[in-house]
């Protein structure tokens, strides 16, 4: 596969979590792979939004035909690290038909009584269908590991039970790609204070931000020991530096083709006989 | 409201439904009140798209605190008229976070068991979301009509209920809005001969729309009742003539802009302290 162009290595390969991986050495404000400025990166995102479109649809009409993959994106960040940005113009680069996206808020009472993937399960996308969490069951092991919501062991049967979970997905034919935003608390502090100077992003801030803001060196922590117990073959996790947002986008663009492109899609031919709807076309009445 | 660019006359009002309606009058390949052609309507389209993108996000930020507004198109056509068109490329250019899309195929045989309705209602846009219905329960009217899978009375009962049911969705807060595409049989040929002339779109094509098709006439005395016994004041329907995809694209996002413009609606204040959270933001720790 050729790398995408302005690239000089490919972000899947830069930015996938490996053995040794530690989440302190990374980069927050860098653009790794890429050789090119904001204004390259906006162009490439532009230039290649079809082709995650084109992909998608493959994706889509092979499943009218009996195709079982799905593609199933997991969003994970720090408040304000873009993870919107990534659903409104890397997602929204498809069509709507193909896309199941889900939002994943604090549970409610009724989920919180269910196993914490109960309220999971039902957005695994369908063949066909590019999934979408935005949040997900990762923050069972976050947040709960910050506020000592479960304790060491609950915590490890949850590892043990997302691995189990992303497992089955990936048998059942879904591709699992696991992105965490990785932003700066300096760069969250200037999104934060841009959000309450401007009246049409007020409705984005909330005064629990600041709150959870003071347990980032704890959430940092959390996500190292996420990516040690459950960065796996199948479900890989990639750390993308978002400081840029114009680079986060385009890696997580990228890492999306990359994944579409190892499903090897063709376009389906049809199960009917081409040549006698040719011929039956041919005689239809206006 | 100023009229958009390139309009002599607002399509709302030329495609909109009222008294002494009559299909068999409308152009197919038409495009009423525009002056352009067909690159000026497709650069219209682009450049409208961020008002309608900026509208619903609107419409979703006052869902965040209290706003109960939602908004639902409604798509019906025959085979090939555009509807995937129109979901793809107006309703996506919306973020995907406030889109609530839902496609309604043959029912199974458990929709098939409950009312008509039944299999609706969930489709239905909670505030803040802009749904959209990939046909809907006007099958339920239409294909049921032409082959006389319900009779007159059955019939009757179901425009009925459909009124009541939007009805209460416009008392809810839920601007409905209906549109049928409409294209002439000989396009429809057209279409469908191209769909068998490109591998790409082999997966598009159903020996089934043929069979339809040979109920042309049918269907358009069961549009017409349609119209007839359901464009009321809350929940009417625009006839759009279909022939040209970029004019239908084009109508249909004005008509959408009309909608989301009559909601009046204005970017929401935090439910916080502005200044307190401002001065919390100076005080924060990087």
């Amino acid at each position: 596969m050729p790398l995408p162009v302005g690239f000089t290595k490919h972000p899947a390969d830069l930015l996938r979590v490996g053995p040794e991986f530690s989440l302190a050495k990374q980069p927050t404000n860098a653009s790794p792979g890429f050789s090119g400025k904001k204004a390259d990166g906006a162009a490439a995102l532009t230039a290649r939004a079809p082709v995650l479109a084109e992909l998608q649809e493959k994706l889509f009409a092979q499943s009218r035909f009996g195709g079982t993959k799905s593609v199933l994106l997991i969003l994970q960040a720090m408040d304000t690290a873009g993870k919107g940005g990534i659903v409104g113009h890397v997602v929204g680069s498809v069509d709507p038909q193909g896309i199941k996206l889900t939002t994943f808020k604090a549970p409610t009472d009724k989920e919180k009584a269910h196993h914490f993937l109960w309220r999971i399960r039902p957005g695994a996308p369908e063949p066909g269908i590019f999934g979408v969490f935005d949040r997900s069951h990762y923050e069972d092991v976050l947040i709960h590991r910050v506020h000592e919501w479960a304790d060491e062991n609950e915590l490890e049967r949850r590892y043990t039970a997302i691995n189990k979970f992303e497992e089955k997905l990936a048998a059942a034919g879904t591709t699992v790609v696991k992105v965490m935003l990785n932003i700066s608390p300096a760069e969250q502090l200037e999104r934060l204070t841009a959000r309450l100077g401007d009246p049409t992003k007020y409705w984005k801030y909330s005064p629990t931000d600041l709150d959870e803001r003071k347990f980032w060196p704890e959430y940092m922590d959390a996500y190292q020991r996420v990516f040690e117990k459950t960065s796996t073959e199948n479900a890989p996790w990639y750390v993308v530096p978002a400081d840029k947002k114009w680079y986060a986008r385009l890696a997580v663009q990228e890492i999306l083709i990359q994944a579409f492109e190892g499903l090897k899609l063709e376009w389906p031919v049809g199960d009917y006989d081409l040549d006698k709807e040719r011929a039956r076309l041919k005689d239809a009445v206006i």
